[in-house]
């Protein structure tokens, strides 16, 4: 790229998006909108903030004319590189777009732009009676179009499904700058292909969203939590699968092992006791005391069954946030203890949780690493965190083999690479390992169909042509 | 084709699947295999019965080499014409595989062949305490192959969700042969594209289900139904709305007009007053009395406060199951009334169902016909039937007009063509009509990239080129 060129392609792109802050391409500029929360760095050529679909739609065509990539971008939470652009792209940061349009109580849906925080779509439609099940525990950060993008979860999801199971409707703009709706106001809808299932998790790769119907759920009247203490993470994952068959459907089941309380104790003191083994949050939700209490007291009776040393319901809705805001804490936590963390999301079958926990537990002294591990095990999704410093070229080596035996072990299992981050940059030359050759090929075939110049967030999901089946965790996209 | 051409394809398929009444070519079996339970009939050219996965394979390759068409087929309950075989196409009839593989309780999954009966599985499931939600009318004739070919729904998807939620993993056999599987048992799973949801009401044009993971929840430990009963169908439709803001999830809310009650009587007489206006089939699913009764309490306030005459809650299992059965019998029912029927799928947003159930009973009186409108009010979902005579060409004129009346409404009041049953043949060429020409386009390049030579289940979805946006009731596939 010429820099006459750059400055060429600015300058469209100002036109297209005028005002002040619309087009940024300062060095500051670059290397704040080149991040996410993972591993990976990029250095894109501008970051343009459109406020309108026809903006992007707009934007889109240039790019496309141009034959330039396009890395659509939220508020940067993303933990598996998806947001981190090319250099030489073009970032789309929806952040503008912030908008929830319509809250539509009879149909219970909500009409959003992509860059609505969560928790602010979630505040705003409980003020309704309304419920947006989804919370990843970004929630406070992360922004709905990512949410799409990666297909997030979150502890919820146990009772209530992913994000993918919520979008009614999406408006997407295509590689080519087509804008199109795809769904409407009804969950039943079976005219022609799901798009909206295939856009949801495509991580971008296939077109930018640039609005979503949601659908909502009446929101619970009851919501109890209660924190299980275990001697070991070993012996709280054994609850797991016996919570499966309990004839309970608990609206979360979260670990937390004893590396985990530790991190989280340090900067949220008092809810876990110092030294814990392992805890497990539990949380039910209904319409009726009686019925909640009743199927949180089955639960409380298993965790003592299977060695709890004591199960405490929070009393108050404070206590209730104050376990929460804990748990929610676990990922910034962690980061405090070394300078960096390669945080992971296998899923597994609920009846292996107890060996992947294990597995786990025992690839970290192997190498000699600390792998807090925690997250959502009452549906197998788990979050072990390799701790280490990347100036540390032996112990990133380490941190390879540690992460490659994780997934190697999760698939094994029968699970997956990832249950609500993504692939992105941070798992892609191992989706065949997971997905095999002929299912990564239909991928791919899909891919060139929807985007044939392949200018749709480049780089991402799928391995490099000639790439190792390795972690490369010190090369930037 | 040469008598002696398909003469040897027929011999090649039997060395691929040997064994009696695995390759049927006579004509009576070419009749039988060329309806599904809509208005249209096809001539195969032969009839396969594979038993294994592998013979599918063998079956796509030897057709993709010959330049075949395969149209997969269940039990021929769809009511859409999806499996309706073009002249000349492989029917591949997948009856023959009908085992529950597996029962996981741990992981809450059921692991099934194409080919067992829907009604086999709920009963399968909840003989362990599990619950497979979706339920389509057609449950003891459907096989869960076509389920997931259609996205199936039912009535208890209103509180639970269509097939799609429920459809964890996939081996599905591609058009060129290849089996491919996706997912696992996990609900969650972000690992590259959401194969499982595009496959999933794809009516067979994308390649063939072999085997399927489905999700189960715990059994609901208590389930209420009642009846309450309206002067008018605009009447009980005037509760929908009400009922989705009332903080109460029913697992079922259903409306039959009071034709749809006439031909219902007529063949199970005693669950409906003669003469009733309307009727609403409430059902309230949960794991507590208390809290299932207060729910149904509340419908039944709602429905008593927007003037039903009563609201009676069936007292036993017995009670509940007559209703039930009365309720699924309308379809049947309805074909006795006439000497043909079409049956219609539209879903349009909660809010719109009292106008919606107006503008039909408007078209019926518009163009002289008997159209009996029922379905899952609760969730939009209505299927308004259009009684006739075919053999009555001016009838059938008027017919095709108040069909295409009915699309209309629908697309126009912000629902869909389809909310269960599939486009198949039926509704092709309205496909523009609902989803716009960009859209159509897009699912058109996605069907290409995965089956270049057109192949799978040909003339389905997709409208014909040239053809005009309008129902031709008369022509054969």
């Amino acid at each position: 790229m010429q820099p006459d060129s750059s400055e060429r392609i600015r300058s469209e792109l100002a036109a297209i998006v005028p005002g002040r802050g619309a087009v940024l391409s300062s060095v500051e500029d670059l290397i704040a909108f080149g991040y996410d929360a993972a591993w990976f760095t990029g250095r894109p050529m501008v970051v343009v903030l459109p406020e309108t679909v026809d903006q992007i739609s707009k934007i889109h065509r240039f790019a496309a004319r141009e034959h330039l990539a396009i890395t659509p971008r939220g508020m940067g939470s993303g933990l598996s590189g998806g947001a981190v652009a090319h250099a030489g792209a073009i970032v789309l940061n929806l952040t503008r777009m912030n908008r929830i349009l319509e809250i539509d109580l009879q149909n219970r849906v909500a009409v959003v732009q992509p860059g609505v925080i969560t928790a602010d779509l979630h505040a705003a439609v409980e003020r309704e009676g309304l419920f947006y099940p989804p919370d990843p525990s970004s929630l406070r950060q992360s922004a709905i179009g990512g949410n799409i993008g990666e297909n997030a979860g979150g502890a919820r999801c146990l009772k209530y499904g992913v994000t993918s199971d919520y979008v009614c409707a999406l408006q997407v703009v295509l590689p080519d700058g087509t804008a199109i709706r795809t769904g409407g106001k009804t969950v039943k809808n079976v005219t022609g292909y799901n798009l909206r299932a295939l856009f949801t998790g495509a991580e971008g790769t296939l077109g930018t969203i640039c609005e979503a119907t949601l659908r909502l759920l009446p929101k619970p009247k009851v919501t109890r939590t209660a924190v299980a203490l275990f001697d070991s993470a070993s012996r709280a994952a054994q609850i797991v699968p016996v919570v499966a068959t309990s004839g309970v459907l608990p609206s979360a089941v979260e670990l937390l092992d004893a590396l985990t309380i530790e991190c989280v104790n340090a900067v949220h003191p008092g809810v876990f006791p110092t030294g814990a083994g392992a805890a497990i949050v539990f949380a039910v939700d209904g319409n009726y005391e009686a019925a909640v209490d009743a199927d949180l007291r089955i639960l409380a009776d298993i965790a003592k069954e299977f060695g709890a040393s004591s199960v405490d319901v929070a009393r108050s809705q404070i206590e209730s946030d104050r376990i929460w805001d804990a748990r929610r804490a676990v990922s910034p936590a962690l980061a405090r203890r070394r300078p960096n963390k390669l945080g992971e999301d296998v899923c597994v079958p609920c009846s292996a949780v107890p060996e992947l926990i294990e597995r786990v537990h025992a690839i970290a002294q192997t190498y000699a690493l600390e792998i807090p591990v925690f997250g959502h095990a009452g549906d197998g999704n788990l979050h072990p965190n390799i701790l280490c410093d990347r100036r540390d070229v032996e112990e990133v080596g380490r941190v390879g083999k540690a992460a490659r035996e994780i997934f190697e072990a999760a698939v094994e299992l029968g699970g997956t690479l990832s249950g609500e981050h993504g692939i992105g940059l941070l798992k892609k030359q191992f989706m065949e390992l997971d997905v095999g050759p002929d299912a990564l090929a239909l991928m791919r075939r899909i891919k060139d169909a929807i985007d044939p110049q392949g200018i749709m967030n480049p780089g991402k999901i799928f391995p490099d042509p000639g790439g190792t089946s390795a972690f490369d965790l010190s090369v930037a996209p």
